[in-house]
């Protein structure tokens, strides 16, 4: 394993933006600088510079040369300090009691980027954070044994975040695997990471990745769980899964998904249906209270579930457990029920302090996307909604990474806060390091979508920037300020001799952007 | 080349269904056997039998093992002896008379697929199909000239259909590779095709590709007459224009992309824009209107147009040449003023029984979306919108597809009739055959959402039948099934050492579908 792994763009650098509540903080950002544009007018060469873009980063200290990075000493503890001056309490608690913590006001200078510079007028102040946090609408996970972690926020009100999956199962993959899976997950732009592990060596892959992550880690708790019961789901109990989870919230997973919203009587539900459950943390426990017929202990022992979470501030992220497998269940009663469940389980997060969002579908048809979201909403009492696509149709194993970024694209327009990704290899095999670039890529598109839908302030400064470039045949800017400049550079340098005026789609004399460019020069003649 | 090209799909048959009105109608149809479901009950083994789905199918004659292929003698002839019979006429022209041809009857049962057989109520007869060509509210573009292609129907109440852009540019491709593209996009599902082709040999491609496409071609003629006019914006001419459209036509193309909503008073509105103009027919006739400051001549000889696609039946796409390259530019005046020249040309076109499609963006963020349709069906008196894309984020080249996807997905269940697709490489370089796949696959997938979103009769059968097979773990059925079985195939045997009933994502202890299945047990047992 290579312990000094870096993460570079091209043409960018790394630039800290410091507080003004806490002018110790330094907030990084990924700055891309342009080439100018060139004009020739009267035989004479003008040149006008062409401002840089700040964009969203998620890399870390790894895209900072002057930070020293080494995979076996961890990250340097960002959050530490915050951390021992503030004393207990989650970001919930502070913001209730009007404190505006060093989180809210890095994340409300994260999210604005280019407004100050701009002079684009944002919503998205610190008092505005701490309100969002205090209403229950936006998360901030932040456990405090992850002081690596840089802050980030979720809710319908902020930039919509993406996370990404990655985690070993018993058939393949490894731990070094795992960490460079995390490590470039963050270079694409995910937002926080699910270490979904089942194999062998989960605590050490986790330990290996929360000290290495600048992003929150989440996790599924049930599966270590499982794993602790020999897999045998009669050997499962409400102390097993305790002790589990005490062991992550030592560790510093800023997130558990777990599914309280299986209630007994709501297990039937899911038995007429095309493809019954599969979640696999909710079957597990669906056949736990199926076996034992009683109500499950993650429902019973919720409380406690929060005073745990409420000690470390672990969010909850309420997995939904009968969450549809195919397009034919969707919004179905079983679905539905559960999401009722979920919504009163927020109320009793929120009377302790615990910070909460809900996790929702998974398959949804386009014309029933809608409804799950308003749903939530009411429901769930404005709890931020995270959604795994949803996927629009079930007829492209292959292609997930598309039907579901369609359905995740219109849900988080509607108001997700974060879209969890799916890659090409979704229901037939685990993701390797190209699927998840992949995967990131597509939701980072659905992300972005929402947020210009949204209209949140300044998302549309890298799509003008990027379109400017290419109307003016920049084609090195149009490359960096992209998503994925290494790909979109090697489909133009593959397809086309040398950077000119065209590109090999049109040729040099049908480019629309050429001749569209002499409209003016027509025009000017004739005055 | 390989005067033998085939189409074949995995445990998959051509199947005919025959007319009523006209019984000897053949409409091909692909049929895909499915393995039966083995459960196993007191150590007993049964198999219950699962039904053959039944797709639409673009290959034509490539995917029947009886049916001689000779590229140098191209297709069957399909339709030469409905023409022959009918005589002249369109087909908007024989259904205001009344009269359902044979293509109207083929379409009804082509977009019904397994309606019969399992049941499902339809709205589409063929008295259906007539009303709504008759109304202009649907397009069955079909040259008497090409009467090797398979009847179509592009109307918001069918199926959503896609069409694939091919043809070489000056810089690269060749004759032998467009045409193996061109059979490449009806086996991936494309339903027409566009040649594009704006290099050398451009009579002679096209050609070929018409005697050998089972689908509907497109061309933009403009570009041909710009090479006639040695790329020299002022020697074109309606002259120039008239003898090309009578060249491609007498060939057989079966629509025109036409920019005859170009007005010089609007040609002004596109330079406050960020972009500019980015249609290569638009700017060139813009340019013309210009340099000439005068209406075009695709303007002022809308009619003499008219009156040579009705003596083919030539359907008319109407261009939008003033589209927005970019999603700053969407929904501005200068597409909204052409759009309304285009509303009033839709007209004029009924006016001659000339069948007419309109021409839609481009680059539009999601919440602009449904203003781009609404106001389509309300300038355009409902002719069916053809859209291309429309891409919903422009940071991301290199993943146009998707952007695009998205898009199209959306635009389509708000009513556009016809997708046009968008490849990886779109703003980079020309598809190669990889890109075409993807770039097809993305559209079928757009376009069925849709269909799903929009309760097209049958269009979840597909869905339910690959859902049910995942949920059995017959694996070889969820390929089979699929867009792409071949990808979906590749992906599973490449992740997974052998098929069980589990796969590589979640390992044999944590299938949530397999603990599923078992809950039924629990039940069963406590009974």
């Amino acid at each position: 394993m290579d312990n000094n792994i870096r993460i570079s763009y091209p043409k960018s650098e790394k630039i800290y933006l410091s507080g003004t509540l806490y002018p110790d903080l330094r907030v990084g950002m990924r700055r891309i600088r342009q080439t100018p544009t060139v004009t020739v007018e009267n035989g004479r060469r003008h040149t006008t510079p062409n401002a840089p873009v700040v964009v969203y980063d998620t890399s870390g200290p790894y895209s900072d040369p002057n930070v020293e990075i080494d995979l076996r000493r961890g990250l340097p503890k960002l959050r530490k300090p915050w951390i021992e001056r503030r004393g207990s309490g989650t970001q919930l608690y502070w913001a209730r009691k009007g404190v505006i913590t060093e989180e809210m006001e890095y994340v409300a200078i994260r999210e604005n980027m280019n407004c100050e510079k701009l002079g684009i007028e944002s919503h998205i102040t610190p008092e505005f954070v701490r309100q969002q946090v205090a209403a229950g609408h936006a998360v901030i996970p932040a456990n405090i044994n992850h002081p690596e972690s840089e802050p980030m926020i979720i809710g319908t009100d902020f930039l919509v975040k993406i996370n990404t999956n990655l985690g070993n199962s018993a058939v393949s993959s490894g731990i070094t695997e795992e960490v460079e899976k995390a490590v470039w997950s963050c270079k694409w732009g995910g937002d926080t990471i699910m270490d979904l592990s089942t194999g062998k060596d989960i605590t050490k892959t986790r330990e290996w990745i929360l000290r290495n992550s600048p992003v929150p880690v989440g996790t599924v708790p049930m599966y270590q769980a499982f794993e602790k019961a020999g897999g045998k789901i009669e050997n499962l109990s409400w102390e097993l899964f305790r002790d589990t989870l005490i062991e992550q919230a030592e560790q510093g997973v800023d997130y558990f998904t777990i599914h309280c919203g299986i209630r007994l009587e709501n297990v039937p539900l899911s038995q007429s249906r095309l493809t019954g459950m599969v979640s696999r943390g909710g079957s597990i426990i669906a056949k736990w209270c199926t076996i034992n017929r009683q109500e499950s202990f993650l429902y019973t022992h919720f409380d406690d579930i929060c005073d745990i979470c409420q000690q470390y501030d672990i969010a909850i992220s309420l997995g939904d457990g009968l969450r549809p497998g195919c397009t034919r269940d969707a919004n179905d009663a079983a679905q539905f029920a559960e999401l009722d469940t979920l919504g009163q389980l927020v109320e009793r997060a929120w009377e302790r302090n615990v910070q909460v969002f809900v996790e929702g579908p998974g398959h949804v048809p386009m014309h029933k996307i809608r409804e799950n979201m308003d749903r939530q909403i009411e429901r769930c009492h404005g709890a931020p909604f995270y959604t795994l696509g949803p996927i629009v149709t079930d007829i492209a194993p292959g292609y997930d990474h598309i039907t579901s970024a369609i359905g995740a694209a219109a849900i988080g327009w509607y108001g997700t806060a974060m879209l969890c990704y799916v890659t090409p290899k979704e229901h037939l095999a685990l993701p390797n390091r190209e699927d998840v670039r992949t995967g990131v890529i597509a939701y980072k598109i659905a992300a972005h979508a929402a947020d210009l839908a949204k209209g949140h302030p300044g998302a549309f400064v890298r799509d003008d920037a990027l379109s400017k470039a290419r109307y003016e045949f920049r084609w090195t800017d149009q490359f960096n300020l992209s998503l994925d400049p290494d790909l979109a550079r090697q489909y133009y340098i593959d397809g086309n001799p040398r950077e000119g005026q065209y590109c090999s789609m049109c040729g040099p004399n049908f480019c629309a952007a050429r001749i569209s460019h002499t409209l003016d020069e027509c025009e000017d003649i004739d005055k």
